[in-house]
């Protein structure tokens, strides 16, 4: 996965960082050796683990540490007025070159209390880190769990396509969205600039605006396709209407209740991508409008050759629009002897959560592909992963806090994790890898 | 507000924006005129309103649209191989100088179904925008309505702090909730970048962390502080000693079970911070080590006539615990006559949810600020707000969508909002004016 070129300032922490960071320097203690430990203490969703990620952006983050002027006078600004000016020079100098980070690998199951990243360094650049850090894994940890719990309730062949762009925090939200629901197990993504920045797989066809934007027959424009292997150019729209007219009698449904509007659409869409015909038919009415419109356009194509896709569903009671669509598509090939629509893909989508992608398992359904938006980015059951980085060590003694809240407490020294794995975890273990771990850098390690 | 200087990529948006502005461009429609509106469906929060934002995010995004030549390239590799060239040509050359905005104000309160955000402007341009407008707009306005219903809770007085940054979705998800939060009603930011960047008031002193890293009294240098008006550098580990001395014995603690670090870690804040002595004093029991120790070195900072802050609470039961801080600074003021611990301020953080200031309320307690992570940033019990971005004319002719869910139906044609207010509900917004809305520029519009 390239750099996403997204430079995090190191101004992107708490205040109270720098005035702690200033005591130190104060006390002459600022370059004692001090060690961090990051973790939770609950695992996310109710569940039994967590995957680690955001590592790449806190190493590429640690590698870019350097405050620019505009970020020391802005702190010069607002620290007391009695800061010792030689503080600023001592930022002005600050990289992160004596700090070391030790963790387990991007993509690794995680659990509760238990260690992941350890960094170590001079007592207040450490401490400095501490937000930004913390920033870095906690979304993307919790979203590339969300991404493997989905897969999990998904099972492991149908698609999965994140589309949660709109509903994240904002652009980099969205990002990380994209990036780390992909290391969790989705196959594709809807977000252009993510397909960019990180190599995933895009996709997308159209929404019902496109649909809605069409109220005429006269909108299409070319009116003709030239069929995929050569020849003269044929009228598609007389082509289609002819399909149409025998698709509305095998299915039983009205001609005059087909919407010119969709049709039209669905039509001009085919002219533009041939190739790429797979249209959203729940604009109006899927059985009265949007599947017959799709049987004639995809008839007609595939009369000169070309492959549609399939189509895409986003309302409804989705499981029995799919066998039902199914259904007609077996119909449609028997019929007309077009076996191409055995092969179309049914995608869905309408707020789909882990949970009624579970219930999809246990209901019949003939759903291929399953697009997912706010319940995946927002993590909506389970909005934030509360990792902690808690100080552990100063000058090689281990430290640690009590608390009013027992649970706050935290363990004192730096730890080794391990974990021991019998035959049956290592085939386990190597399931989930392959399950959910989608590039070959990313593996679950046993031991850090 | 100054700009963020974040720079949003045309392409962060879906891909089938792409494809149907090519199926538009095809048919020679991509510049016929087109309407969107943006609202959302249902109030978040199971609550009455929402407070409309990023409305200036989406003005710079759409000031500076302009694909660049790597990512019209990047289009070429990802969209199907039949899509004609010239389109890229098109895209290079588009902009966003014939889309016009209509929108109400910045913060403005915004009801369930009711359009605040209008685009018009070419079908295929308007259309490309979908996704990085509702993307800005969503968590923008959902967080700012999250911080409104906290300042709700909490009461016109107490002063609330956003401290979110940890926990929120990356880099931006922590720069937006930090600025929107200070528009719904929010005082104060841990986030010093937000500070920085939009210019919202910023704030910290210190985590148990830099508490737990001290251990003895050795560690604390220099030992000597100057008094305010000056004078001959004092000793302030002995001064301090003796404070404690009298401390304990007026609160009847015993001095062995102060712990030496947590009175080193306040020494040496107060050292490098006498103005700006705010501990946090939970590290490891308040009653018997943080509060004597507290007491302490700010009866010594009195003396010296500087002015400690107060304290911060972040475990256990907050409201008795600063029912019983205060009831100790009284003591202190009375016993020792120093006025000045009439005054501290107490702040209390520990996972404050909308649920949980509003039970402050309901309770005894001394608690004069709150600081808010988690419950605000992500908005836990709403983590989207679901706004959608609907055509609703072409070429001046009204267009709808129906749907299989009824409730996914839209209005068709462009709207005119209004609002009757009768006396009393002016006098309620002017009202709301003042407690939510923090900049003079944005104020709550009856009329669009």
């Amino acid at each position: 996965i390239p750099n996403s070129s997204l430079r995090v300032s190191p101004l992107l922490t708490d205040l109270y960082q720098f005035t702690m960071a200033y005591a130190y320097w104060r006390a002459g203690r600022h370059n004692e050796p001090a060690v961090f430990e990051l973790f939770f203490r609950d695992n996310p969703f109710g569940g039994g683990f967590s995957l680690f990620a955001g590592l790449s952006d806190c190493l590429m983050f640690l590698r870019n540490f350097r405050f620019k002027k505009e970020d020391v006078e802005y702190l010069r600004s607002v620290l007391p007025s009695d800061t010792d000016p030689d503080f600023f020079t001592y930022l002005k100098e600050l990289d992160c070159s004596a700090v070391s980070v030790s963790a387990v690998s991007e993509g690794t199951v995680v659990f509760a209390r238990v260690p992941f990243l350890e960094v170590s360094g001079p007592l207040a650049i450490v401490q400095l880190l501490e937000t930004s850090l913390l920033c870095l894994v906690n979304y993307a940890s919790l979203v590339c769990t969300n991404a493997a719990r989905f897969r999990l309730a998904a099972g492991p062949k149908r698609r999965l396509l994140e589309m949660g762009l709109r509903r994240a925090q904002g652009p980099d939200g969205g990002l990380t969205a994209s990036r780390y629901t992909y290391i969790g197990g989705f196959d594709l993504t809807s977000n252009a600039l993510a397909g960019r920045l990180f190599g995933i797989p895009v996709t997308g066809t159209m929404a019902h605006s496109y649909v809605t934007s069409f109220s005429s027959l006269e909108e299409v424009w070319p009116q003709t396709l030239v069929p995929s292997r050569g020849g003269d150019p044929i009228d598609l729209i007389c082509l289609v209407k002819g399909w149409l007219g025998r698709v509305c009698q095998l299915l039983g449904t009205k001609p005059q209740r087909v919407r010119e509007g969709e049709l039209a659409a669905f039509l001009s869409y085919a002219i533009a991508y041939p190739q790429n015909f797979l249209p959203v038919i729940d604009s109006y009415s899927v059985s009265c409008s949007g599947l017959p419109c799709f049987c004639a356009v995809a008839l007609a194509l595939c009369q000169l050759h070309y492959q549609p896709l399939g189509i895409r569903l986003d309302s409804g009671d989705l499981c029995r629009q799919s066998v039902e669509v199914r259904r007609v598509f077996r119909e449609c090939s028997n019929h007309f002897t077009v076996p191409a629509f055995e092969s179309f893909i049914i995608v869905c989508t309408n707020s789909v959560s882990e949970q009624s992608l579970a219930e999809l398992n246990k209901r019949d359904n003939e759903i291929d592909a399953v697009g997912v938006g706010t319940h995946l980015v927002t993590c909506t059951s389970h909005p934030s992963l509360g990792c902690v980085y808690k100080l552990v060590e100063v000058r090689g003694c281990p430290r640690m806090k009590l608390s009013e809240d027992p649970e706050k407490s935290t363990l004192p020294g730096r730890k080794a994790i391990y974990r021991l794995l019998d035959t049956e975890e290592i085939l386990q273990a190597t399931k989930w890898t392959n399950a959910i771990v989608r590039e070959s850098s990313y593996t679950i390690s046993q031991v850090r």
